[in-house]
């Protein structure tokens, strides 16, 4: 890979962060994201942003990271062992929203680029973005997905259906029999048949769309009146995202294994989380409503014949 | 394994489970555990007892469990490969208490029967309790550690010290250089060289030490007055009990792995949990002798010279 390529991805993203940054600070009365700038060592730095106790955002984080080295880790290509011991170069933005208001869905945003440095062949970029609701609105999640299909169309008609499909995949907790939420896009290994310019737009598409994607939610939801009960069963379902980031998220897992910044990988635990034993919504109710209807895979835009 | 011996420990263990329950609720002004029988199908399974919203203990459980089976799955005995396609049954008592007052500890105790089958001479115990403190006293460390320590004397004196080093190596976060707590005992594989009545009366020893051990702490903490702050700090620190049991308890992994049941599984999570990022202690305060002094392996007997 050429230098000015990574070097023009690690600018992309050091802006996309900082756009972030300023889009949700717009919602608050004067909290403002802590920047957290870490060197770790000559292969490893990055910039951790971190807001917490926010009006809307009770705690969100948006990271930079960056990680090199001369020999990749077996353990980091078990689907590629042909790469082990090859000088490496992984780069990425990393984000997870945690609103106050349990009318606002939860969310999730990540693009990473991958090299095996200056002057390789291989390189290929990985990301997506997902939405998870506790008081789910329809008009939300179609406007989400629409956007994340605005993301891939211009890249081809199948991406979308394809990386939704794989969203609906990775985002699953198999002990609990429930997606994380409602979805988006996941993609990886994704290098348009090693046309850079291509990619490198792809994944842009998909990291820009995340601002259009997930502010209007915001804004519409988050001075909606809540009660106790419903800031508790946001408490409550919070606790699955925090059983679905330490037991399944492989990026989450790889990097606590691999000696990762601890404190920026685990930025995307929630601020409170609850756990009851054995619990289950009354039949009707608008929480069960999202358990029946929400958290298994749906074809929000009505596009079953592009699903892949 | 001779069915009358099988039997044996299974009724041990349900006597066990009820006196623990007891106990527990002998400091309770009306809550008690819900007992919650469960059989998932002819393999599997158990008595889940839970109590939440207790004055002194904020969630609880005890768990009897058993499962059964024709052949033993591989993932099951990666350290005895020999034992895959055996029958097989396996049956324990696990309890983690989360008391409400943060200078009460959490504790944490488990003791299991693992048994190729009828007539298959290959069995063993295993087991354990530790404790995790958010406001330590060392009178109450010592003292949990002299009642490990008693259970273990009349079995070998060298058992302790070889039990609590394992306790200390097995709750152990890496990813953030703690313990869990400060420990206890830790012990698997256990049979007396195929002597099962001493075997037996070993696992007992430790599990009826449970009670001499924790309740006393209990007692002499549960109305100790406390801060908010204090509180907030034991929510903070319940969150590395998540951390460790979703990220690294074996246990935990293999029986949401192994599709078992999932509620009573992840009955050891707390009722409420925190997280901060990069929250540390400040200098000089309680919360930062925690860290430095009890969240490392310690000789809290003066026995060094007996730990292996």
């Amino acid at each position: 890979m050429d230098l000015q390529c990574i070097e023009a991805v690690r600018s992309y993203l050091l802006d996309l962060q900082e756009r972030i940054i300023s889009a949700i600070e717009g919602f608050e009365e004067g909290a403002v994201f802590a920047r957290d700038a870490w060197q770790r060592d000559a292969f490893s730095g990055g910039k951790t942003c971190v807001l917490e106790g926010g009006t809307v955002i009770e705690k969100g984080g948006v990271n930079f990271s960056e990680v090199s080295g001369d020999a990749l880790p077996p353990s980091a290509t078990a689907a590629r062992p042909q790469l082990a011991g090859m000088p490496f170069r992984v780069m990425g933005v990393s984000l997870v929203m945690h609103p106050r208001n349990p009318h606002v869905p939860t969310s999730h945003m990540n693009v990473r680029f991958f090299s095996t440095g200056e002057g390789s062949p291989i390189w290929w970029f990985g990301g997506g973005f997902d939405l998870t609701p506790y008081y789910p609105y329809e008009e939300d999640v179609i406007h989400w997905h629409t956007q994340a299909k605005a993301a891939c169309d211009p890249f081809g008609a199948d991406l979308y259906g394809k990386y939704k499909a794989q969203c609906d995949r990775y985002f699953h907790l198999p002990h609990r029999g429930e997606t994380r939420g409602v979805g988006g896009l996941f993609f990886d290994d994704f290098n348009s048949g090693d046309d850079f310019a291509t990619a490198f737009a792809f994944t842009r598409s998909v990291a820009d769309h995340f601002i259009p994607a997930y502010l209007p939610i915001v804004e519409r939801r988050m001075t909606t009146p809540h009660t106790e009960a419903e800031r508790d069963f946001q408490l409550y379902r919070r606790g699955r995202y925090v059983e679905f980031n330490l037991v399944h998220d492989r990026g989450t897992l790889f990097g606590l294994q691999s000696g990762g910044r601890t404190e920026s990988i685990l930025m995307s635990l929630p601020p409170h989380a609850q756990w009851r034993y054995n619990w289950n919504p009354q039949p009707g109710s608008r929480e069960a409503v999202l358990y029946e209807r929400y958290l298994k895979p749906q074809d929000w835009l009505g596009l079953c014949h592009s699903s892949s």
